[in-house]
């Protein structure tokens, strides 16, 4: 008999389900679904994942310090009213608040830049060039796949005083340039503009300045949205007319190689009168950079928004080309954040640099590669050979206190009744390169079989020149 | 005319007032006094105090992955469900709520080893070895003095598995020693007793068991207060009798040399039939530590308690001798912990290292040596002499690629008008020993003036052998 199409599909979904809870015993043994859960948006770091994420902390703060960075630390939580009233209206909703448990009135940080800003407020710095590598935290909704997390971390790096024009700015994007190059991802662009180039864009188009924030943020999209949408957006709903919107529409859409931009610009006469300091500015940015040889995957975007409240010069954002990801950092130049919290007010710019993204495609790579990160960095076990006549747990623990004293690193198998070849078994298993084996012979003369477990080889050697050996094999 | 007490009382308040008012001026300038702080109880890491907490880490983590630990990660927030009834009646009213602002019930971690007991749970393990260094969150009453902080650090190492009796509580005591000893902050005791011991002497003393955990949290007492308070306490409000006070009293004193102590025991018939299996326990770990050579910091001592609800064996805690501060690490065995989140019971033993005192002895430690700790990591500045013929902002950066690209480490001073003299004094004030100093002529000639700032000593060398020459310079 026939089914109609409705009834195939629910008999389908009804097959699916059964299928589904035939293979889950296999996938998810019973008792791990009492197993409590980690909180939604978080994640734990596998001892795996934790190799990954040194490598590529080590990559990033190796850069930061080479351009004479130090580092500083700040509190996960910060007073709520540091931080109300900075991140414009769509971030503010994601802060996490503590719960008023008698105190102060606590709130989870939403990024490191006013933690950085109240950090050199609390403690009176004129200037400073510091890293901070810390945890972040965001009521957003989370996506695991596109590496957006509710608790994630940021690098930051920020260069705070009174400075020459640009020069600080080049250095950050010279600086973004070298890690991403460093971490090798793929190919890269740093997108580069103004926070007053995009003022006088919308001044040019005589949209009224009360309406910069708002108009700002639907520019904002133009990396997820097209024009056309974003034009829509601006003409029915935030009040600009067909007109500004055609005039707005030609100036967001101009991208390019920096000095040829900049030649158009000039050519076009565009921010001739409004925006001709600005532009003066990226001038004088590429220029620098050009020195430096940091201009080579930068590209000037005059679309380019940033949503956070505070910037008021550079902006600049780096997004892997042929990706699906967004941007992998961000930042600019803030230099009234500080004056908020300090009668001082002290000029800044920085970046962030989102690394869940970064791990992810790290992560990716090696799964690709085939090579197995090891985990477990020791450089060998004591295995014992049983026997009657000598307490062969005192002699082997007497070589670990030999080994750790000398500074090797030396995992113990726990369980002291197994036969060597278990024993074995287990360092090959963690990856462990050599095994020292003893038994009663071994103890009685002063001497240790050393197996080296990856080239399959044993030779016997003096204990006493155990240690000088391992030192050699092991390069310390 | 005579004033009554209270008149006179007001008065001086109000002296105290204009006195403060007269000070505070000067103590803080008027622009701090806007200056947002940070939360009570938590601290901001200056770069100066980095630099000691890495230098501590790494000490702390070198010995961890010597014994072959991986290091893992997770949330700084659990459900709040994680971590209700863990931490006993006092510490469970020390726990960080987060608001409810829709979603999940949130909390602050409160130590690493619940949140590892539920990643053993979450991701199904059934052994693992593991470190993890995390800031964890106590609404407690915060002394900086004292090294009590709200947000504090924890390095936890722990052992998880199936293992042999005291083989992993041993290499655990070792640990302990090896990384207090590799600290060098002066002479220090690791207390070790048994969980099992306690509730024996308990037992003995005729106390009922169910006053087990509140006779306990007077014991643990004992370190800050004379055993005649806490035998007053018994009596008069727990419920104990004068007679077993008596019985209690003679136990809980007794603390020695491991085997001695053992051999005491053993004579007195103390532990003959409960807490044999315990002491037993104990005379192996005691074995195991000194085949190990990990015996000569430990005292086998029946006072401690430890105050959490969770340790089921081994407990132990390290504190230095001579020193008012409190313990410098705890821990000890709980095998019934992961079977709170699993049906999978897992046995763990495991220590938490409080690294904030840690910090402030190794702070007064450089403060008292007068060695004075790089912030600034780099290895030279390049300083210009200016030209009406040359661009020398040009000349200066492209040397900093030069450097930047070979790994060196380079500050950037932003003035770039400062006159040589300048440039210098801002390598000096920021401890940087070489820079490459440029004018018309090295550009012309292809040379560089190499300054050694610390020997004061200056050569001039070819610019292409610049790299080859730093590099030797600063070790590389």
């Amino acid at each position: 008999m026939d089914q109609n199409p409705e009834q195939q599909k629910e008999e389908q979904v009804q097959n699916k389900e059964q299928l589904k809870q035939q293979q889950q015993p296999k996938q998810q043994p019973k008792e791990k679904q009492l197993a409590v859960k980690n909180p939604k948006g978080t994640r734990d770091f596998l001892p795996q994942q934790m190799v990954i994420r040194r490598q590529a902390f080590k990559i990033i703060t190796d850069v930061f310090e080479q351009h004479g960075a130090v580092e500083i630390d700040t509190p996960v939580f910060e007073l709520k009213e540091t931080l109300i009233g900075k991140y414009g209206e769509e971030g503010g909703k994601l802060i996490y608040d503590l719960q008023d448990q008698g105190g102060e009135i606590l709130s989870l940080r939403y990024d490191l830049t006013v933690p950085f800003a109240r950090y050199l407020a609390t403690h009176g710095y004129k200037k400073l060039k510091r890293y901070h590598i810390g945890k972040v935290y965001r009521r957003d909704n989370p996506s695991i796949q596109q590496g957006r997390f509710r608790e994630f971390f940021q690098c930051d790096f920020d260069i705070a005083g009174e400075n020459d024009p640009m020069v600080a700015d080049a250095e950050l994007i010279k600086i973004i340039d070298q890690i991403f190059t460093k971490l090798d991802l793929g190919p890269f662009q740093i997108k580069i503009s103004n926070r007053k180039l995009l003022d006088a864009m919308i001044q040019i188009a005589g949209i009224p300045k009360t309406q910069f924030k708002t108009v700002c943020s639907s520019i904002d999209k133009l990396d997820k949205q097209p024009w056309k949408e974003i034009r829509q957006e601006l003409v029915e709903k935030k009040g600009v007319s067909e007109e500004q919107a055609d005039i707005l529409s030609k100036m967001v859409q101009l991208r390019g190689e920096p000095f040829q931009l900049i030649q158009q610009l000039k050519e076009q006469k565009l921010f001739e009168q409004q925006g001709k300091e600005a532009l003066d500015e990226m001038e004088l940015l590429f220029n620098l950079l050009k020195y430096m040889n940091g201009l080579k995957n930068v590209i000037f975007d005059l679309s380019l928004a940033r949503g956070l409240d505070y910037y008021t010069g550079l902006i600049q954002e780096t997004v892997l080309l042929g990706g699906q990801l967004g941007s992998i950092s961000g930042g600019g130049r803030y230099d009234d954040l500080v004056g908020m919290f300090s009668k001082n007010s002290i000029p800044c710019v920085g970046a962030s640099i989102g690394i869940e993204r970064i791990f992810a495609i790290l992560e990716e790579k090696y799964k690709k590669s085939g090579i197995v990160l090891r985990e477990n960095q020791s450089d060998c076990i004591v295995a014992t050979i049983p026997s009657k006549n000598i307490d062969m747990v005192a002699e082997k623990f007497k070589i670990y206190d030999l080994l750790w004293s000398n500074g090797i690193k030396a995992d113990v198998c726990y369980k002291l009744n197994w036969n060597l070849g278990k024993q074995l078994t287990y360092a090959n298993d963690q990856q462990i390169p050599y095994a020292i084996v003893i038994g009663e012979d071994e103890v009685k003369q002063e001497i240790v079989k050393f197996k080296d477990l990856i080239e399959k080889k044993e030779e016997t050697i003096n204990l006493k020149d155990l240690i000088q050996i391992l030192k050699q094999k092991v390069g310390k």
